[in-house]
């Protein structure tokens, strides 16, 4: 497979524009009432019309049998092995509430939880207490004073916080204290290498000093961390790709890991209509567009058939905003899939449909997954949809003479 | 590509049951006359039933173009990337008569051949001696004395012998004795790292003895060796993916695989019918079990097109009695091709059906090679399938968050 550094060779700045809308979790499984799925109940006929005109087929987004989180999703999608750059679960965490991670930061995800009188842990979610509780808490813990560390202690949702360190020569090698499971004790936090000893003694300060503050608070009388991480080195879509790109989302997390490939990040609130507006409004400025649509997944999630049927077809209804622009090239595409039946992401590979002037369309009249099956682009890893869809935008030059 | 180490990360022990049933050299190749495969010409009502509710494609199990060897082609069925894992020649001779190798243990595969009095080779196979006669050799060589080493000198099939030096510090990293041609001599045994030689010269010392022996046994005067080779270390199938697997198969070298990755071996002594007995009784003790049917096979290395159908078609006859055990998931396939027409094992894709209540079917109607190559699960590596296996049963976590 190509690299990233062979891409960056032959990638070309150009005036062409490329647009990928992303459906989150847009893949599905048949009702079995129906024997059609999510896609193919939704009526969709802008997106079928496109099909007809352009090129489909099937992305994995990891690989074959692979559940991908909404991290690897995405950095396949923009063009990055998911493999080869992997965010800790501290990091997305920060993304996830849209907290600004800097270079000198070692993010965690923390848990409330309770210990009994031995210290070993009951619950590992503290009878998940209310994301109120859990900000009070956390506000609590912020006034631990550790000596050199700016430190953050912000609340997630329940139980769930993320603590964030800040501070020179910290390092993110180290052991969980969460020991995923109950009737021991948490475990300390371990240097994995030694450069991240000094850390490790940090954090056990904060811990016990936790514990204490946390000890009138049962069932909340203690705290877990995990995924110990710093924001990865991820080279820009601009270095690579020589792109100026855009992301044009609602939801903390993708904006975050927009951000982290250098997207330009653009706020939006609502549905998909106030997307294309702002789409509309920076497309002048940009030459690759980032278009996420969230509420498909939440959807699926909810093992709300009808509802992500629904979403799916307003997403059709605004299509023409979106092609009136007329973009040298449109991905529409998800991050994995989210079939209600499993009410959660799923291994199963997704949809993608390409259209551009240069595409070699296929016989596709309608976009879905049994059409999508049999389509031109046959099935593929989805780290790969980024160098096709420079291909056709004519911004990749020949590789070897 | 998925690593396993990642996929240990992700994967789950849980109560669901995977049947893997390996039709061996099941691919094939259309008969001119009509135009159909031996598995297209067979009748198969049960599986095209299965096929209808499932999901089909075709196999690499090592790499387009590439034909495997029965030891690549299971152990990328049992989802071991065939290039990271590689069993030597005497290893594989031995799993092959069901010798049962120890980590102390040196396996070569011998051939009795004819040297001239020059002490050239003028026969790599002396004439294809008997396996009558090369028991009776065998046991000759069996009284070679070597300080600290205990011999095994075993007879495989007609001038084929397993030779096992068993010993402290031995090592395998020998150059063959055995030149691949005639008019030279047989080369002495080179160790091509440091730690081997001691074991070089240990091997030196059988094969001038061995001469001195087998001086009178003309055409069967002298030995050649090759594949040195110790035990791999392939983690097991238990600790990858918390399975606990079982196999049901007939021939030493498929229940020797099978031990390799650690799987409870039970044995088998007729067809199908039998195994699937064997697959009854043992169902609840396991949740992963491999059914190997070796004759299918055979027929294609006989040339006998068939007889290779009508086994095809017993296979099919006795799948009730596996559906009946309801099983999440069921994988059909083959370890590689063997068309009866090219009377060998050969590179051409090998069909595989899975089903289960998560899989999201496809328009195939026949279990076929025609009908895997549009299939809903494209072609992918056989080294594919357990992920997909376990995604099935729902023994796959996410991916990174």
């Amino acid at each position: 497979m190509i690299t990233l550094e062979q891409i960056k060779e032959i990638s070309v700045a150009s005036p062409s524009k490329i647009v990928m809308l992303v459906m989150d979790g847009l893949g599905g499984l048949p009702d079995p009432k129906t024997g059609k799925t999510e896609l193919e109940t939704a009526s969709t006929p802008h997106l079928d019309h496109l099909t007809r005109s352009g090129i489909c087929g099937l992305v994995d987004p990891v690989g074959s049998g692979i559940t991908p989180g909404s991290g690897p999703g995405h950095l396949a999608l923009f063009g990055y092995d998911p493999f080869r750059f992997t965010i800790g679960r501290g990091v997305l965490e920060g993304l996830g509430i849209g907290f600004e991670l800097t270079e000198n930061d070692i993010a965690a995800r923390g848990n409330f939880c309770t210990v009994d009188e031995q210290g070993l842990i009951t619950d590992r979610r503290a009878g998940r207490i209310t994301t109120d509780k859990c900000a009070e808490l956390c506000e609590l813990l912020r006034q631990i004073e550790l000596d050199g560390i700016e430190l953050f202690v912000l609340p997630v949702r329940d139980h769930r916080f993320l603590l964030v360190l800040r501070g020179e020569r910290l390092a993110a090698e180290l052991k969980d204290t969460d020991p995923q499971r109950i009737g021991v004790a948490p475990n300390i936090a371990l240097a994995t290498e030694p450069q991240a000893k000094h850390t490790a003694h940090i954090t056990n300060t904060f811990v016990e000093e936790a514990e204490e503050i946390l000890a009138m608070h049962d069932p909340a009388n203690m705290v877990l961390l995990r995924g110990f991480s710093k924001l990865p080195h991820i080279p820009s879509m601009d270095e690579i790709y020589k792109l100026k790109p855009a992301a044009i989302a609602c939801y903390p997390m993708y904006k975050g890991l927009a951000k982290l490939v250098g997207m330009k990040v653009f706020n939006a609130d609502g549905g998909i209509e106030e997307e294309l507006g702002i789409l509309t409004d920076c497309y002048k400025e940009h030459d690759f567009f980032y278009v996420h649509v969230k509420e498909i997944d939440s959807a699926g999630e909810d093992g709300d058939f009808n509802r992500k049927v629904k979403l799916i077809e307003e997403v059709d209804s605004a299509l023409p905003q979106l092609l009136d622009l007329k973009p040298d090239v449109v991905v529409v595409t998800g991050d994995h899939s989210t079939p209600a039946l499993l009410k959660g992401h799923s291994w199963h590979p997704v949809p993608v449909l390409l259209h551009s002037q240069w595409c070699r369309h296929d016989k596709a009249k309608q976009f879905s997954e049994s059409a999508c099956a049999s389509g031109g682009l046959g099935r593929f890893p989805a780290a790969d949809i980024m160098p096709l869809a420079m291909a056709n935008a004519l911004k990749l030059t020949k590789f070897g003479a």
